[in-house]
C-alpha cells in the first residue's frame, strides 16, 4: 500500500465517522428534551458534520475523480468505514450521551495528536476541532453525571446504555496497514499511545457518575473493512435518498 | 386589553412564528441537496430557533407562571399564533426557498423597525437578528434566482411554489388589537409601514428570477386567533412528543 492510498483511506475513514455521528445527532433536532438542549445538540451535530465536510473535501483534493458529495452520498454500506459506535441508534437521551462521551473523550486525545501530524491539512482540521470537541466532552460529561448521579431511573438508563455500548469502544483503537504506513510517515496517530489516556479519563468519569464500568472484554469490530451493524443501511438510505433521486440535478 | 397583555401576546406570536419556521427548516437536516447546503440550512434553522428561544424566555420573564419550555412544548394548536406560511410543508427545495424568501424579506424590514422599539428586550433581540436575516435573505434570494432562471424544470417548480404560497403572504401584514395597543406605546412595528418595502423588494426579486408574480388577491388568515391549516397539528405532535411523554423528567 502506498502512502497516497493509505492517506486517502485514512481521510475517508475519519470523514465517515464524523458524517455518521453528525447524522445520528441531527436526528434529535427538534426533539431534544428542552429547547436550550435541542439547540446545543444541533450545534454539536453541525460541528461534527462540518469536520466530515472538510475531510471529504480533502479526499477530493487527493483524488478528484470523486467529489466530496459523491463520497458522502454515492458510496454504499460496504464502502463506509465509520466506527460502529457512531451508527448505533440514539435510543433515549442517556444512550445518546453515553455514546457521545465515549466518542468525545476519544476525539479530544485523538485531535491533540493529529494536530501534530506531518500532513498539514489533517493537522489543521484537527487543530480547529480541539476547541470544539473539548466543549462537546464538557457537555456530554455533564449529562453523564446528571444521569448517573440522578434518579434511580436515569441511573439505570445510563448504566444500560454503558453496558450496551461498551462492546464498541475497543474498535476505536484498532489499527491496520493504513495506520502502519502512515504512522511511519508521521501522518497518522498511533492509537495505542492514546488508549490509556482515554481509558483513565473515561474510568474517572464513570466513577464520578456513580456508574459501574462494564467488565466485558468482547469487542465488536469490522468498520475498517466496511462491515457494519444492521443500522448503517437505514441511515444511508435516509441520508442519500434525495441526492440519489436527482443525481444530476442543477440545484 | 392592557399593554402587559398585549406585549405577552405579541412576544408569543413572534416566538411561535420563529419556532415553527425553525422546526420546518430543521426537517431538512441531513437531507439537503448537498453537504454544504445542508450545513447552511441547518445553521439558518438554528438562528431562527434561537430567536424563538429568546422570545419565549422573554415571555417567561413577563409571566413566570409558564416557563419558556412550557410555552414551546405544552401549548396546543389553538394556542399557537405562528404565521400560517411557516407551517406549510417543505415540499421540494424550491418550495422551501420560496417560503424562505417571503419570510426573510419580511424579517429584514421587520427587525429593522423592531430594533427601534421602546421595549428594550424586543429591540435587542431584533438588533441581534438583523445581521442573521440579512444573510438568510441573501441565501434564499440566490436560490430563487438559481431556480427561476435555471432549467425549465426548476423554473416551473419555483413558479408553482410561488403560486401556492402567495395566498399566505398577505397575513404577514395583518394587525389586530394587540398591534394597535403596542403601536401607540412605540413598542410594536406598524406593519402597514413596511408592507410596500417588502412588496417592492419581492417584486424585484421575482422579476430577477424571471418568475411571474401571482395575480391572486385571496389571503389566508387565522393565525392571530389560533386558527391554522391542517399541517400545524402534525408539527406539534412530532415536536412535543418527547417532552409530553416525560413532563417532569429530571434530565
Amino acid at each position: 500500500m502506498t502512502t497516497k492510498e493509505a492517506l486517502y483511506n485514512y481521510t475517508l475513514r475519519l470523514a465517515d465517522t464524523n458524517l455518521i455521528l453528525g447524522q445520528r445527532l441531527s436526528e434529535w433536532t427538534g426533539h431534544g428534551p428542552y429547547l436550550e438542549e435541542d439547540l446545543a445538540l444541533t450545534n454539536i451535530a453541525l460541528d461534527i458534520t462540518g469536520v466530515a465536510k472538510s475531510l471529504y473535501e480533502y479526499a477530493e483534493q487527493q483524488d478528484n475523480s470523486k467529489t466530496a458529495d459523491d463520497l458522502a452520498y454515492f458510496r454504499n454500506e460496504r464502502q463506509f468505514m465509520n466506527l460502529l459506535i457512531t451508527e448505533q441508534p440514539n435510543g433515549d437521551y442517556a444512550k445518546t450521551m453515553v455514546r457521545q462521551v465515549i466518542m468525545d473523550c476519544f476525539d479530544v486525545y485523538f485531535y491533540q495528536e493529529l494536530a501534530k501530524s506531518k500532513d498539514e491539512t489533517l493537522a489543521g482540521i484537527a487543530q480547529k476541532s480541539i476547541k470544539e470537541v473539548t466543549y462537546h466532552l464538557r457537555h456530554s460529561s455533564a449529562w453523564l453525571v446528571r444521569f448517573g448521579d440522578g434518579t434511580e431511573e436515569s441511573h439505570n438508563r445510563a448504566q444500560d446504555a454503558l453496558n450496551n455500548l461498551w462492546q464498541y469502544a475497543g474498535e476505536l483503537f484498532e489499527m491496520n496497514e493504513v495506520d502502519e504506513v502512515l504512522i511511519k510517515e508521521g501522518i497518522a496517530v498511533d492509537l495505542s499511545a492514546i488508549k490509556s489516556k482515554w481509558e483513565n479519563h473515561i474510568t474517572e468519569l464513570i466513577a464520578k457518575a456513580t456508574l459501574q464500568k462494564p467488565e466485558t472484554t468482547y469487542t465488536q469490530t469490522g468498520s475498517r473493512k466496511g462491515l457494519h451493524t444492521e443500522h448503517l443501511g437505514y441511515i444511508l438510505a435516509e441520508m442519500q435518498a434525495l441526492p440519489r433521486m436527482f443525481p444530476d440535478a442543477k440545484w
